[in-house]
């Protein structure tokens, strides 16, 4: 399928690149080495964000200009679902050429030429393959914007999605004498004043039960708008109950800061979560799921802590 | 310099491995990887441990037995220092063969047989390319032992000390099929109830001076005590001021269980933090560096921040 995404780019003169909206490190690392590498190509690209973006595009990819413009062929990355493009799905739709390039197992396959590797640890790995597909040299700023990706995707290699293949590009990257610390320190240790608070709120809520083999973390609405923590930065705290080294269940709880319900997050390494997450009206991946219930943190905790005792 | 390690090998039957004292991951790690290397040479190979070693030690290499026996060949392993064979000093020096093996830059060269690569990320990666040399092949038992040892070292391959060779091992590493996610998870995602106590005090304690360019976290004695958490659980809470956003330099503080004095560490990435350090009567790296002041927490607190403050 690399022969036809290579047919249709060299066949047009303007490209458009739409990353999914709330885009994260593997999208936008993967659309702006697609860019630079459309560029290096003698074509006209452009990334077209669906937000003004974050923190980490300012600090590794430079000042975006979020521009907009005519193209014959627009580019998806990363983006297993049609809906994911946001108010720009039009730009998409009215697109001769369209190209999906993608690593999620749920990948619709939308376009006219869909590239979906699910095996890729990101799709930063894919446009690292098409790179050397169409003979493009991986510069330095190309392989910057490439480790970002699969690094961000794979929590600096951390996880099980991680391959073989991922780490033998990871060594051809580094050749370029990328500053790669770097990027992971951005991307993995650098912390707003209002999440440092957030986290020292959820360790203080920190709460085990059955002998420690249920771990929960909490946070309420009036501890979420005292902390000033952005939407983005409410992730990852089920981390937190995730540590401890006796939980088999861990769980977060979040008050909605607009209406009466909790969100809740469940994450397991040996119980089924989906089921868990069902019950309550909510779905997910065995080992990492959600759902959400109406009332107040104190209530909500109860039936969760219910429904989850009874699984053990 | 592999060529007279091999022999010597080759002539021994008995061979002990000395891991340095308070041993890590790359120390362990490297430690059982050779063992079993020996092992496949048909030696009768022995890790012997200054301590009853921890956690890590029986989830990720099995149970250990910590036996001594008589040996014509000793070797250490990622040790820069013979007295960082503590009681077992005794053992390298009354060897005919004794050899060394590490990566740190202050090695110093104590045995006959000296191989230290200090561009190595890990004594992890050394041991990899001896295996490598003397054709031994690498079975997932080793391979788990020696993706534990490179992956601690380096931060889960996020560090500086990472290069093209270590992503290229890695690579190997993983067409074992070792669980690479389950070790990374056991190295840097499981936490004690005390030390998750210990983060949330540490978070409580979190501060910042002169508009965010300072950040610190502090832990009184009775917070140390009170959170049960062991001496080696006690490392690392400076990332949490390191991780803020604005911090020029993360400073932490901790009162001795011991005796009337605070234990202070520094960490900057624009500051030369081994002069705030000599300056108060301690030592170490421009980056990371640390002292330790007669005092209570409050009194010691004043002395630290007056003299960052100069060199802000």
């Amino acid at each position: 399928m690399f022969k036809e995404i290579a047919h249709a780019i060299a066949q047009s003169e303007n490209i458009t690149i739409l990353p999914h909206k709330s885009a994260d490190g593997d999208c936008l690392g993967s659309a702006f080495a697609l860019k630079l590498m459309l560029e290096y190509l003698g074509k006209n690209a452009v990334v077209q964000l669906e937000e003004v973006n974050t923190r980490i595009c300012s600090i590794l990819f430079g000042t975006i200009q979020n521009t907009q413009h005519t193209c014959e062929t627009v580019i998806a990355v990363d983006c297993g679902d049609i809906s994911r493009l946001g108010k720009r799905v039009d730009i998409f739709k009215h697109c001769q050429n369209t190209i999906n390039i993608d690593h999620h197992d749920t990948n619709e396959r939308y376009a006219k030429y869909n590239y979906v590797d699910v095996n890729a640890a990101a799709t930063g790995e894919i446009i690292f393959e098409l790179a050397e597909y169409m003979n493009i040299p991986i510069t330095q700023q190309i392989a910057n914007n490439i480790y970002t990706a699969i690094s961000s995707d794979t929590g600096c290699f951390s996880y099980n999605s991680t391959t073989s293949k991922t780490y033998r590009i990871a060594a051809k990257l580094l050749e370029t004498g990328i500053n790669h610390a770097f990027i992971n320190e951005v991307l993995f240790e650098r912390n707003s004043i209002s999440k440092i608070k957030l986290m020292g709120m959820a360790y203080n809520s920190f709460e085990t039960f059955q002998d420690g083999k249920i771990a929960m973390v909490s946070i309420t609405k009036q501890q979420a708008l005292q902390s000033g923590a952005e939407e983005e930065e409410m992730g990852g705290l089920i981390n937190i109950a995730r540590s401890l080294d006796t939980a088999q269940v861990a769980i977060s709880l979040r008050e909605s800061t607009k209406e009466n319900s909790v969100k809740i997050g469940f994450r397991s390494n040996s119980i089924n979560v989906a089921e868990i997450a069902a019950e309550l009206g909510g779905g997910g991946h065995i080992r990492a799921s959600g759902c959400s219930i109406k009332g107040d943190i104190a209530s909500v905790k109860q039936i969760v802590l219910k429904q989850v005792i009874k699984t053990l």
